[in-house]
């Protein structure tokens, strides 16, 4: 592997080696150059970690109810236009306490490291977690990495482990979804799967388009703080698309959806990819995006406070639940035709994320 | 994949397969099925998930430090004598925390999958991982699951990150080891090592040894009840073996440490493999059992306390913090010589744990 442009800054490569080797997922003297030289310092102001380094961190929250998640990430690229596997390990894990009405506070990682990956790649993507972690006011208290043999992993893995403080006013839950609710979206769908694709398969479609990945956290404060207790259910569209999110919350809480097709934003470059590639959109994977079910007469005031937040300043009312066919979701087309929108079978890219 | 025994109460596969398909990481139908179906069932009353299933877990934990540990699991094979990936998945986050001195309370879990993963083994690991928690006392609270395709990961990899909280009496430390702290062992090193290297390559010692994975929460416990404050500092030496473990506590503290030789309980198929293999038993993984230094005029009260639970029955006193050598491990063998204990360097065995 060729050295990235950004590894100047990379401190000496622990054992004069420039690439991971299987000694430094030994937990010995390899691991703990690796942890201090590369890991810690690209990490940067979001890690700061307790000295001495122990096998676990205090987190002191105040006092409230603690959100925690999980996910891993196995995307492919690790790096593509608008992010890269770091900084959507900590966009994702946050995005998804954010959906719980939660801050997030703490951050554990995980780096599971194919033998001979490059040092100055993992010290890349370190930086750039570090990054988006601080960014997002997170930070990362905890973190383990193994190293596997080659063939045994495709390079790089994070699992990512988000702790938040729920926000005082904050109840939303899939369960919470009822006839009468204002759906809104707070931006594009369809750019991060189709750049994930397009870079993948070098369709060109990347030089148009980014992944939308970022933290909807403050999206989310704003909306709550406009909108309380009403806003019943929050959703950021990842793996599935919009059609799976939706389906996820009509069957957990008994409510019909019904979406307006013409009021959905996509952008040019992601309809065209989407005609080319016989997708449908709302299938398509996003990163930085979510749904959101407010009651009715909140809606207006929920939709301007999340226009004044830079990362939803595009978002736009684009259904309705309603009481006829319970736990179904329903496309309505510019025509008026409808048509049942079901959940992704199947796969439609693997390692979206 | 053969079926294994087990698999008679695995309900019925989804969508007709054996074995896990890219579709089941998709975030859709297959994705909700697989959750549904396998995982959940399997974890049995360890998970209980809230209704609705949402994209993070809402914890409630009392008005207490709370501590947070995450470890990536990648061991090879998946099953071996004494455990499996799952139970291993739980007993090394749930010890990370205990080290901390903390109760372990729940439990996030997240799955990587390589495509053609048989359903059935999915589920076996699931199930000995619910066990492994509902026997801890720690929750599943939430997860996620991500399939790669064929050759990117090999088979089945675990992260695990807890959440617990710190009892009252206790602030072991790394940094916190004092001269004249004496060192104690809560049990017989080498064991987990011995038995993945000599499954993995079918040296026999397999069926005379098994791993010791365990959970140490009650054992800390135990110590912190008899010894407050004066239980200066906990490690469980797991990759790297007890030598990493004790240099890192040397390192963190300043002091230097002494381990009689003589005192090490040493399994006798662990010391015929280390002498076969020409391995230092004291470079030997372990997974169920801990290092405690104590100050010494609680040290008899905290080792008996240990003694009083099956987990450290046999706990034994092994050696002593001291001024001198400051940051070194040194080992004091029968005859009197001493020899300087380093960390491992390299890699002894990959995929430990």
């Amino acid at each position: 592997m060729t050295a990235s442009p950004l590894s100047v800054s990379c401190p000496a490569p622990v054992a004069e080696t420039e690439h991971v080797l299987l000694g430094h997922g030994s937990g010995g003297l390899l691991s703990a150059e690796l942890l201090r030289d590369v890991i810690l310092p690209a990490f940067g102001p979001a890690a700061e970690p307790d000295r001495p380094l122990e096998d676990a961190a205090v987190v002191r929250l105040p006092a409230a109810e603690v959100v925690m998640s999980t996910d891993s990430f196995v995307v492919d690229p690790l790096f593509f236009p608008g992010g890269d596997i770091g900084s959507l390990a900590v966009h994702g894990t946050v995005n998804d306490l954010a959906m719980m009405g939660a801050v997030p506070r703490a951050l554990a990682v995980a780096f599971i490291v194919e033998e001979g990956f490059g040092l100055d790649e993992l010290a890349r993507v370190s930086r750039s977690l570090g990054r988006a972690a601080d960014a997002a006011g997170v930070r990362v208290v905890t973190g383990d990495t193994k190293v596997v043999g080659r063939g045994a992993a495709d390079r790089l893995f994070i699992t990512t482990t988000g702790l938040g403080v729920r926000l005082p006013a904050a109840r939303p839950s899939a369960g919470r979804v009822r006839p009468g609710d204002v759906l809104l979206l707070s931006g594009p769908i369809g750019l991060h799967g189709v750049t994930i694709m397009s870079t993948r398969s070098g369709l060109g479609f990347e030089t148009e388009v980014g992944s939308d990945s970022q933290p909807l956290h403050h999206v989310v404060a704003a909306a709550v703080a406009a909108g309380g207790d009403a806003v019943h259910a929050l959703r950021d569209p990842t793996r599935g698309g919009v059609a799976s999110a939706l389906n996820e919350l009509a069957a957990a809480s008994g409510a019909g959806v019904v979406v307006e097709e013409t009021a959905l934003p996509v952008p040019e470059p992601v309809a065209a990819a989407c005609d080319l590639l016989g997708l449908d959109v709302l299938h398509v994977a996003n990163e930085g995006c979510l749904l959101a079910f407010v009651a009715p007469e909140r809606a207006d005031a929920v939709l301007a406070a999340m226009r004044s937040c830079p990362e939803s300043a595009g978002a736009v009312r684009i259904g309705r639940a309603v009481a006829e066919h319970p736990g179904r979701v329903v496309v309505r087309t510019g025509i008026g035709a409808e048509r049942v929108l079901d959940m992704l079978v199947g796969e439609q890219l693997p390692r979206i994320c």
